[in-house]
């Protein structure tokens, strides 16, 4: 179910989220562990240039729901990283966010909630091809129903390729090719 | 002018707002100063408080307004204080808000630009009565138009009252009386 979120709504989530960082680096320094409150701050600002770069890719619907994705009562948690900033023109915005938001919707049905689920996003963009590799690793209660969603066409220059499947990992990657060769 | 913000857009801006903070732990970090890390770190923790106390009063609209002054293109830099956490629900959140944008219109317009121009307001809510103190200090090129505006009603239970004028200041301060007491 997609949300609409407000000016109030993303700036209450985003600075809860940012407040947690300064408790921990609050908490650190208040142990007197400095080398660790630089390590901190220097993660912070790894994980801001990442968001930074989803935001500019170019894909605003599609990195909207991986932004606010943990702020959704989703029984996952997502994080992302993307490898190169670019801004991509050959990718549909609208049906990759909404592929990606039956993704979160599919996987929310499928595993077990109140565990340790993670979903890592990890994008690879350049001129000519952009790669997603998505990797799932926690409980799945119904691992069949998830891989019939992987099977699911997306489009006709949009591949689905699933590279692992265990017990307790689900990997997949989707990669686009460019729809003015197709 | 009011601006509609989208979720990506508002990040951008929050994101970058943090990220300064960030960075003067990193700089303080790396000079040693470490009690001036924690004095940094329990400003930080206040602003977030009064953030947090004036999206909680209920004017939703009002509370986006200031909030988000500072990412708009004005002549001068904006902070607030809101006294006492407080849900509102005797003000006209429309009203407020479109007063307050037409007063950043009407001070864009009176003040000298880039100059050191500043906006505090200070908000002290309780269950009968909320009162917002403005104080403008900075080079004024048109004061009497500034002043003309203080002089138009907004409504028929807002009252604007203006405490003190000098060459670089002006302050004043709107109570509004509980509708249901007109």
């Amino acid at each position: 179910m997609k949300k609409d979120w407000d000016t109030l709504e993303v700036l209450k989530h985003a600075r809860h989220d940012w407040l947690n960082k300064i408790q921990l680096i609050k908490g650190n320094l208040s142990l007197n562990k400095v080398d660790r409150v630089k390590e901190i701050v220097e993660e912070i600002i790894f994980e801001a240039r990442q968001e930074s770069n989803l935001t500019n890719l170019n894909l605003p619907q599609f990195a909207s729901s991986l932004l606010t994705c943990n702020w959704d009562q989703h029984s996952f948690q997502l994080d992302y990283e993307v490898k190169k900033t670019l801004n991509i023109h050959h990718l549909d915005d609208q049906l990759l966010a909404h592929w990606t938001s039956r993704l979160f919707e599919t996987l929310d049905a499928c595993i077990e909630k109140f565990q340790e689920n993670h979903l890592s996003v990890s994008i690879q963009a350049d001129e000519k091809e952009t790669r997603f590799f998505f990797d799932f690793s926690g409980i799945l209660t119904d691992k069949s129903s998830f891989l019939r969603f992987l099977e699911e066409p997306v489009d006709s220059n949009t591949k689905i390729v699933v590279s692992a499947v265990s017990e307790e990992e689900v990997s997949f990657e989707i990669f686009t090719i460019p729809s003015q060769r197709v």
